[in-house]
């Protein structure tokens, strides 16, 4: 049984503060957003977790392994050296996306995303360390068949980019209503899937599902561990599988 | 008549570099990926240019104001402060994805992205600082109409961040066949898009499509300027305007 | 008694690196070396550890806190993101200067700084977590008596720096062969110095001789605990108390 | 004739900051100062000047080729990204001391650096294009003979560090009130001097004087040019011949 660990980081009132007294330059709010994610992908993926860029101004992060003080400290340093401050909100379960709902519920309840006296909120809860097993967490990485081959050699970069993004889009909203799962496309043509306990059908099902929706063929490693980046990290070696076997589907602990 | 430079900047041989000798740690690539991002955008920024991360291994940005001179002292830049390098096509035309295509087809002509031989090729042109004027780049700034008390404060982060999606989606596969232009998600509720010389019709027809087609409300403001940064920084100012008088397409020069 | 856990930090074969095939960038190398110092100092400064930059090129860390395996995943997470790697040699002690000096020697026994087969080293030993105790580090914070009123806003920038240079030159070799303890300028007028068990008497002897060799005013607070953080952030409280009271030395152990 | 273009950055009101409303975690004003310096030297290193972090709170450049627009810039983009803002001192002359003491009078005029209503000033001239030349900057890069074989290798890492910094503070003395120049320790066993027009014997003067003040042996390497990048690109070239030729002083417009 997964046990998964969200954190939903909201920077405070960021909205209101880019157009404060004048829009700001969009290079700026560019830079500054993306060594935000940057500097706590660091932090999280230095105690095992993954972080998400999202809609950086709401990021999403799998934080089995982080404390509540390993939060806060967080908090504290984001805010010694930005110029926006952080709200986090925190909270587990079997679902991921039933984590990721009572995470934001728990910010929505201490206020809005632009309410400008809601700042630096800490909610939720940790898992404690004695609780934490080896099946906490799953994790499916996904990527596209031959995308340089098929797509960022042949097609000019934008139309390779709707490709991918077509196929993420389907495959995000297929894992969220049929599985319970919550999709985030990394970079490249890789979709990291933060999922329930599910099964070789459910992967083999999803690809088809997009193969024949959009027409992306994609395949897909699977891992599990105490933290995203024990199942990551076999997610990727499952992938390395699918890419050397020519395979669809490898889930970890089966080849293992 | 718009003249938009456009620069396709590619990490060499990024894929096999992220899984060799062994795959890397996630949370390193998503750091390194995201920080180079955004060194480029300062870089570019500074010399009054847009860069979108796009892929984060394929980026595109507006360059009219940087020179091949430019170009080469990113990449020299680049190449003494990261573990990989860059290559970068630049092309110029009155369509965004005309020139795209072009500056796209110069770096597959040089060699695959994964070649291991093809490392910080440099190829293209740049428009001559004499032939510059205020018109070569539009640029329009669009987002979702009360994002965060229909969404963000409302729904789970996920499913936010999968409406949003679904409206940047539509958006950017419209503009691109129906209005020849470039779209990018930058963050929140707001995308970018470059593009060709577009009346506001043009963009009534935008927002409707997009609105009947996956029920998401966008508003916009558009922006003409010499470069990326003064076209989009008209363009945000429009879209304050239609922020606050309740407008769904304001453009800066019928405005001003 | 203190425990001082040192982590010599360094850049393996560097400067033959900054010559190769042709001399780097300056600009390049500055901005580099700072932003891996930054990044091993937010490494090393969430686990409640202090890093000094040094000559940048070789970093000396005060770890207690730290253990090997976190050791290893910074060498890995930083050879995953810059073009250069760490080598990190480890030990502790009850004097720091002794502890720098094995931590050194570890490095030097696996080879030299210029030795192009040397990488990646990490050696020597981390105190066990059970050994831990809130006398492990003791830490002062030095800064020169009103230096804003006195140098800053009078003399021009560089002469204000030959003075605070100069007061930190005999500041740090007096602490090292009079006192045993490590020096460093952290910015600004401020000097953090890592001590073995010192006392009152000795921080006085210390002032008054800096006062007499160079002419430049000191104050000191200074505070112990199981880490350089807990350690310092008292030494920190205990300098406030010296700028709001006007004397010269507190010890937080004293006043708290 | 040098015309050197000096910039004096200082952060507003940073000392009061960094203890408001209680003192910072030491680790995060450590890495926010040194990735604000990062982006400051990309900025100006990016425009052919050179940044040097001095006391981090307050840092001088040479910025030849940086117009006063180009300063505004820096300025809004580190205003947009940082907890802290910037004011900014520019003035030029033949003597670079000389050029430093009316930037920093010009901020001193401006108010206090601890004025909380002083904030963002930008004060000062900079060189118009019409009037540079290829004399502009006087440029000598120094190092320590053999420091790797003769220290790094030998000493624990804090006597090595001892043994340079020592060097660095006789130079950068003897520099400053024999020769008018500015000395900036840049990391390892480098320095990096701004000079007015000095010739063979004033160099030879100084290694010798270093050497028998404070037995460290130096060499360096000279070169001149219209910016900070082209003179100290031909002073890293002739340092190289130093080090290939074992000679002490090389002058790279008498060796071309």
């Amino acid at each position: 049984m997964t046990n998964t660990q969200v954190t939903l980081v909201q920077i405070d009132n960021y909205g209101p503060w880019t157009v404060t007294p004048e829009p700001r330059r969009e290079a700026d709010l560019q830079t500054m957003q993306s060594r935000l994610f940057a500097d706590i992908s660091q932090f999280v993926g230095n105690r095992g977790g993954y972080t998400f860029f999202t809609r950086f101004d709401n990021m999403i992060a799998v934080t089995n392994g982080c404390s509540l003080e390993d939060h806060a400290l967080l908090q504290e340093s984001i805010g010694n050296r930005y110029p926006v401050s952080l709200s986090l909100g925190v909270a587990t379960g079997t679902s991921p996306v039933q984590a990721l709902s009572d995470a934001t519920e728990r910010l929505q309840d201490a206020g809005s995303a632009q309410d400008e006296n809601r700042r630096e909120c800490l909610e939720g809860r940790a898992i404690a360390d004695d609780y934490r097993t080896g099946d906490d967490v799953q994790i499916a990485h996904f990527d596209v068949v031959n995308a340089t081959g098929n797509y960022t050699d042949e097609l000019n970069a934008f139309d390779t980019f709707i490709e991918i993004e077509q196929g993420y889009a389907e495959l995000m909203r297929h894992m969220r209503y049929a599985h319970g799962s919550l999709s985030f496309f990394v970079g490249g043509d890789n979709v990291i899937v933060v999922c329930p306990d599910l099964e070789r059908a459910d992967y083999e099902e999803a690809t088809a599902h997009v193969a024949e929706a959009v027409d992306v063929e994609m395949q897909v490693g699977v891992g599990r561990g105490k933290s995203a980046h024990e199942a990551g990290y076999d997610a990727k070696h499952a992938l390395e599988t699918c890419r050397a076997d020519g395979t669809r589907v490898e889930l970890e602990w089966e080849t293992a």
